[in-house]
């Protein structure tokens, strides 16, 4: 089965197009937390509190960069496999063949066994090709990003009166031959949201909704190609727990804000 | 002192511009290696061998991703800087905010502690600005790369009849208010090398003279600001003794190839 064949299934089982962002950083990790190997602590706690209102888990790749990081890892993504529910490993990657086919290795089950990835445009088609070419998995490239930055190059009109960003979404869409690729495109640009969508019927990944401010209609209405999509909230939901008097009540309060947000975004599917 | 302060005063003292890319492809690495972390054992024969005429190493993060790896990898920088060898960590991250933020922690001695480090400009000024703020660290940004599909979106004019790549060099110069930044213009593309030193003064790091067969004179005449810059080899080097009937032989050959560079290069500078 395909990732998106898989995630639709997951999306109407679940009734959600939630995405939970798995950023454990470690400022923000709550203090009770006393383990061996406190990401995967947290994040294992974040899954048993969300997995019911989550179509996937996200987790960025910079917040595992270290030799424990990689072994929390490792473990969040099986256990997330463990309650049935795809990992998008937000890795960002783009590099020439040879190490674009090291970082693809991310995809393997005797590597990270992350069921899709996020990945970079910028260096071509030849370094997306194993992401590509691999029918089985998911491969999100950014398009626009909802960052302050994002508009720097990616709103550079390149010909055609097209931006950057809207060229790179035509690409994807050729280069969508095994029906596995979608867009990273953020919430806090609507009107670009409506017009990569009015371009390619490809799912988005969209971000921005929660810590960011981005507007949870149009990323629902633009987002999803068939209602398969997602959007994503990092840090929105794993640390709404702060401020909480234990830990019980820390998590009550992640999964709440999981729930709060697969409603607030099915009001507009 | 700066990165390229430090680079300079290198690049005097062992009269070298090359960096060696450390990317030990598991595929390739030789068979008479038993150790605990083969990668890092790899690593530490090709410093020994390569030091003397290294100006730069250059691992590349794709492959360490794994918890071995990560070990690996502190392991191989520690062991550089020991030999008083600069480290550029080739990451090619790019990542909003607090996430860039996070991968900026891989320059800090409580992380890898690697000296620079490449980054991919897709997403935007904010996106590097994590790099763009520490003066006492390198930062080379991804600008024309070597690989078959460089041109898709590097090379598409943006207006004012500049192309992408052309654009994103400029902003960098602009960027620049510490005097940390560098570009990566690969030598597989010689007339773009010309065109972006035209147009800035930052160092560059030239990939694409080893195994991708790019144009040796191109990188040096083109690569350098003030005598400072960087012209990159890996497999050409690292894998060098392929073929070697003993462990002794592979490295002299390691060691020889990098020599070899060396000299090429220096014809031209």
């Amino acid at each position: 089965m395909s990732f998106f064949e898989t995630l639709a299934d997951r999306i109407d089982d679940r009734d959600s197009v939630v995405s939970v962002g798995l950023d454990p950083d470690p400022d923000r990790l709550p203090e009770f937390l006393d383990a061996d190997l406190p990401r995967w602590a947290f994040n294992r706690r974040v899954i048993d509190a969300t997995h019911e209102h989550a179509a996937c888990y996200k987790p960025n790749a910079a917040f595992y960069e270290d030799s424990d990081g990689w072994r929390a890892l490792e473990e969040t993504i099986a256990y997330a496999h463990g309650k049935g529910v795809p990992v998008l490993l937000d890795a960002k990657r783009g590099d020439i063949g040879n190490t674009a086919r090291q970082y693809a290795t991310l995809l393997d089950d005797d590597g990270l066994g992350a069921d899709a990835i996020t990945a970079n445009p910028y260096m071509g088609r030849d370094t997306l090709e194993p992401y590509l070419s691999r029918a089985d998995k998911g491969v999100f490239i950014l398009c626009r990003t909802s960052n302050s930055g994002g508009a720097d190059f990616q709103n550079l009109t390149v010909g055609n009166d097209k931006r950057l960003y809207e060229y790179v979404a035509q690409r994807c869409q050729e280069w969508n031959e095994h029906e596995n690729v979608g867009l990273v495109v953020g919430a806090t640009a609507p009107e670009e949201l409506e017009s990569v969508r009015d371009l390619v019927d490809l799912p988005f990944l969209v971000p921005g909704v929660g810590a960011q401010g981005g507007d949870a209609a149009a990323a629902v209405d633009h987002g999803l190609a068939d209602g398969v999509g997602l959007v994503n909230s990092s840090r929105g939901i794993i640390f709404a727990g702060e401020g909480a008097a234990d830990e019980d009540e820390y998590f009550r309060a992640v999964g709440a804000a999981a729930k709060r947000l697969k409603q607030r975004l099915n009001k507009h599917r």
